[in-house]
């Protein structure tokens, strides 16, 4: 087929004719399918239930004789301190173990940032006036909540295949006090699937941002969610940050909410020796510690960083062929219009759409008209403001490898009729 | 023997003479001996065992058909709800599960009002200028611990067997509106084990603050954890609380920290349905949900109040006669002599004991050189401050019962030592 630049008028409204036909066939089968979520499907967290047949009794002691069923060891188990440490290419001493939920955590750590400051700052944030916070976008809307939640205003970062445009955020972080952080997610991106370039992590150890309490959160994700052959490879900051003095400046998360359970799983906050130090202090204010059956579940099952890779190794395996479904389906349903472009990750949770700008609330709402739940346009964009109105985030992992090539190619139609509606109204 | 009291100095002189003597053979024992926290010990957490030895694949879905091992149902799942709400006498839209820490779900709801404020308020209590909390004292550290790092100002409110001083909070509640709220732990009281009675419950369903953002943490941490025939009633304060319209004013806390596992249990909110729905808002920025998993793993073990009681039943024939050796070494050491009052509850983990003016300081250190540990002298008061330095915490759950016999004799030497110290010094 003809690209849509290229047609004619004509061309284009019997195109669009077509297009409306096909979805009024769609919309009468009376769909009800949901790509809105980075979610998990049942087979695939079938793939851990094995951790949760292990022998209870199994499960009571820590190398150090700790009966983690009890108060105690506030920071984490020895074990699950050092597996996480391998995973991430950290020591022990770097991290804390932090319940279950990854974003709980950076919740949690925003908000004491505010009413208790952060380690070597000279007052809480909270108490210095209004405060900005740099989101590269489209990113994480969860993130961008969290900002909008303490009314800390967001300023848009553009992203590159690379990261985050390093010109822009060196200019906003060096230049501007009131500029506390920046939200990343530097491998597999959400929504893109990009992974940040060494120049860009070196370019964010290398900052020297006005503040003296300014903070990266680095969102890692989906660091263990590679699902092709090729993984990308993503450097470590915080060595980076030793050449520049830096580390105190990076707040680093991970869960295995994507690993084993949503929201069943253990999180995991990573930080310089201070930070861990100054954290851990203000952790003992708030509780007695956190579950460590379950850590002790997790660390006894993957045993090493290796296990944790082979298990995420069969999440792949089940994960990929979704993805190529999907990408397939949008290559079919779109090659050769030149109306969209989108992301083809090597892991992560989600393929970025872009389509021409003024169609994406248009192809939300057509999609959901026909029975398709998709994220809300804009949702990626701090405010939930998508300046050019064109993207659109595609969650391939929850539905079946056959409700996502129905939804797909429903979403092709429906992009392709706001597609001709934009440019037949030009 | 006859009382300290009615002793000569030189009779006085005698027996410290003697109880030093006795001291001495204690201390060259080299004992490590510990009654510092709450904590149940191995063969308690023993009984819970069956819970996690129950099949995961029987844990997977809930009545509606949610998949607990997935991300959704913020607030817990139905059957959660229902149950707890059972065991307080509350409907389960009165009910959110809010992980496995129940002080954890404290210091997230006092920062949350901090900067965000809560139901009904006008404006968040951190942009209020200086605020206050009342604190019945002796009380439970941790309460006080939160407000300190907030630096939120605390009064002290006297104890009594019914409850605390009700004349002294209604005066300071109703007059003052920097007055944002009370800590009660209103059955089987930290330390005391003391039952409020109707009459104080009522009174606080009755308070008519002056903050109209002032709240109640009703820290219901022992409501089942009676360990006598005898069980103390506590009347349902959202009851009365309907009779006054006060309902937006209480924050209800329980878990199953010391029921099933100490950090690994559920935590439970329990609040009108305004709270609860504005809680819930405020939840869905911060989490995607607690660990439901968990959930399912309590609400199938139990199955019901009734099956919790049951359960709770177990707890308390272990922990009956450790309670019981305490008092009994106590009555043995003390007895007659006049220097001193203890608490006998009927539930709880605690016993509370009043030496002579002067003494709580030195007998813990005498306990520390002789090996043993017991909570800090003047821990139970804000600021950890006990105006008359005479309490101190006896936490008989965690030793065995030989060594609870051992601590509690070594307990004794010390505190006659120090009233034999103020006393001869008089």
């Amino acid at each position: 087929m003809k690209a849509y630049s290229e047609m004619t008028k004509n061309e284009r409204l019997a195109e669009l004719a077509v297009q409306k036909q096909l979805y009024q066939k769609e919309k009468a089968a009376g769909h009800a399918l949901n790509m809105t979520r980075g979610k998990p499907d049942a087979t695939q967290l079938n793939l851990s239930m094995d951790m949760l047949q292990q022998n209870p009794y199994d499960l009571i002691y820590t190398r150090r004789g700790t009966d983690v069923r009890n108060y105690g060891e506030l920071a984490g188990t020895d074990e699950a301190k050092e597996l996480f440490a391998e995973v991430l290419g950290l020591k022990p001493e770097n991290i804390f173990m932090g319940g279950q939920s990854s974003l709980s955590l950076m919740y949690d750590m925003m908000i004491k940032a505010l009413v208790l400051g952060v380690y070597g700052g000279s007052k809480p944030w909270g108490q210095q006036g209004p405060l900005k916070f740099l989101c590269p976008a489209p990113g994480y809307d969860r993130h961008f909540r969290i900002c909008e939640e303490f009314g800390i205003e967001m300023i848009s970062i553009p992203m590159t295949p690379q990261g985050p445009d390093m010109d822009m955020v060196r200019q906003y972080a060096e230049s501007d006090p009131s500029v506390k952080g920046i939200w990343c997610v530097p491998k597999y991106s959400n929504p893109q699937g990009y992974t940040y370039s060494d120049e860009t992590v070196e370019a964010f150890a290398a900052l020297k941002p006005a503040a003296d309490d300014f903070r990266i959160f680095w969102d890692n994700a989906y660091y263990v969610h590679g699902f092709r052959e090729k993984d990308d490879p993503l450097a470590n900051i915080f060595d980076l940050c030793k050449k520049y003095g830096s580390e105190d400046m990076v707040y680093e998360f991970m869960s295995t909410s994507k690993v084993t359970f949503a929201g069943a799983g253990v999180a995991v906050f990573a930080a310089s020796e201070n930070n861990i130090e100054f954290l851990t202090k203000q952790m003992s204010v708030q509780t007695l510690g956190y579950d460590k059956i379950n850590q002790l579940r997790h660390v006894r099952y993957f045993k090493s960083a290796a296990g944790l890779k082979k298990h995420m190794k069969k999440q792949a395996d089940y994960l990929r062929p979704k993805f190529d479904c999907a990408l397939a389906a949008m290559e079919n349903g779109f090659g050769g219009l030149g109306i969209g472009e989108w992301t083809k990750p090597n892991g992560g949770y989600f393929i970025s759409f872009d389509g021409l700008p003024g169609t994406a609330k248009r192809t939300v709402q057509l999609c959901a008209e026909a029975g398709v739940a998709l994220t809300p346009a804009g949702a990626a964009f701090p405010y939930g403001l998508d300046p050019e109105d064109k993207n659109i985030r595609i969650a391939p992992s929850y539905p079946t490898t056959e409700q996502l090539y129905q939804s797909i190619n429903i979403f092709c139609i429906c992009e392709k009729i706001a597609a001709l509606e934009v440019l037949t109204a030009e």
